[in-house]
């Protein structure tokens, strides 16, 4: 547990190699992983944590990648959450996004993590949202958290951050269809990437009716009104503006108070799933469930028993307990 | 509970009032739904499940319904499950979806439900494989689990089918960036839709090119190699196709006893999921969660307390009972 106390004591921006450690230790919820929370928990808040999601293809890694490459100009230091939340077997892919990114690699003052595992303990948000803290903790202004595809997962997932990006490209389908994932209701900002091919304007002009028409009774109550920007994130397109805009969204959440609100609702939820994470870890270790996943498995399998049945026999080991 | 024992001796593809009882009590986790599980137990395993994924936009809906009519035509029963795992204000949406199936749900032999709760007990994949166990139960011979976008909870989902179909259109952005999210090792069959558009030839070689990389030694030891197949579902092409791709996919599971092999590993999935979530409800249940949560909310909220503090008392209490 005393590395744990040092880790804390190293845990800085520029010292990547602690900064990876504390990560791991994290993501793979290895013994200490809570204390180290624990203690990092007063240095949280500092970062501005960006959420960047859309279809794969849509150019987020080079959109992200721009991004860290401005910010860095300004003086931020950058770290980039890659969530990919699939098996092993996709980590070309992940490489490939890892090539894109070169241009910033390099650089002392970006850190990049590629989170390829799927949390077996806790959902893969609460995971993400452990890792940003040690990348705030850490004293990195600004966290891009960035998904691979676009989905109930990866939506949970950017919620996480405090403002939401949505990538979309002319290709990325029907905008309105787009809209049906939920997105419009979690997005802080819309951009529509590779805008020099044809039906950017017409993806635009569709995003901003349903934006419109969604928003337009809130937008009078003093409500943010997401902006849709145009991108060629390879181009270098749009990327100052897209900065700019969040820059903006950081002002608003702060000069009206709703990012105390938000992260309060974040915290209150982040409580809720530690402690049903507990309260699964502590189930498991009493060794009662896996005890009659044992005894019970042949039973399963030969259709003598359901799991249901299994189910009703851990809870009444657990219950005998008391 | 004897509502419940009626309700299974009710459980019949005709008996459509009935199907939609059954599932709305295994949806919502009601008091009986357990048992409802474990009555139908020995009927599951009739009906052939189909899971269809891709990017909103996609056609998956419509290339559903074509299917739908295909099978009705061959004398088969058929359900749809659409599961849009997002808030209700997406509820156009699957209307829409809804509007589009019009053309079979006039037909008592289909039966098509929306499943918009993301599943507060037990993940979504759990309770929409509950959902497919309920239809398979009543006697429905073909079910399809039709996803609204393409992630990691829809791939859960999808996981939960048979046989897996990905379809995809010209546009919906680089073929191998799509493979990134995993699927290439979870689909089955390939389609790329709304075929006339162009990019569909390139998308198509693409995919044949990644597939073949990928399968090349796992076909020479007798692997099923998935088919690319070009589909327009709007005009009513390519869906023959399909249906017959998805039957032959049926008939090597069953000669290569990969079905049983599939199965048997989803009901070990399964089980494994049913006693984490009755550790879940235990640990709810026994108050001792909800209590120290209300009595520390303030500590959290104040910054006196972290949420791995909370988890921790949580902990504690629980080993009091022992």
């Amino acid at each position: 547990m005393s590395s744990v106390i040092e880790l804390v004591s190293r845990l800085r921006h520029d010292d990547q190699a602690a900064v990876s450690r504390a990560i791991s230790l994290v993501e793979n919820a290895a013994p200490g992983f809570e204390q180290l929370l624990v203690a990092i928990h007063h240095r949280l808040g500092q970062a501005h944590r960006v959420g960047v999601t859309g279809p794969p293809g849509a150019g987020k890694s080079t959109l992200t990648a721009a991004l860290a490459t401005i910010w860095r100009a300004e003086g931020w230091t950058v770290a980039v959450v890659a969530v990919d939340p699939t098996s092993p077997l996709t980590g070309g892919a992940l490489l490939g996004d890892r090539i894109r990114m070169e241009g910033v690699t390099l650089d002392p003052g970006v850190f990049i993590r590629s989170m390829a595992t799927r949390g077996a303990l806790g959902g893969l948000a609460v995971t993400t949202r452990e890792v940003c803290d040690v990348l705030d903790a850490a004293g990195f202004d600004r966290i891009v958290i960035e998904t691979v595809g676009v989905g109930q997962s990866e939506l949970e997932v950017v919620s996480v951050a405090d403002t939401v990006v949505l990538v979309m490209t002319p290709e990325s389908g029907d905008g309105i269809q787009t809209l049906k994932s939920g997105l419009i209701e979690v997005a802080d900002l819309f951009v529509v990437n590779k805008a020099d091919r044809p039906g950017a304007e017409r993806l635009l002009k569709e995003l901003e009716f349903a934006l419109h028409l969604g928003r337009r009774s809130a937008e009078a109550e003093g409500e943010w009104s997401p902006p849709v920007l145009l991108a060629s994130a390879s181009a270098g397109e749009g990327v100052a503006e897209l900065g700019a805009a969040i820059a903006r969204h950081s002002g608003w959440l702060r000069s009206t108070g709703r990012l105390a609100i938000r992260r309060g609702r974040r915290l209150a939820a982040q409580t809720l799933e530690v402690v049903e994470r507990a309260i699964r870890q502590w189930g498991w270790d009493t060794g009662l469930a896996q005890h009659t996943l044992s005894e019970r498995r042949a039973d399963v399998e030969a259709g003598r028993l359901t799991p249901y049945d299994v189910a009703a026999e851990v809870r009444r080991r657990l219950e005998g307990k008391q």
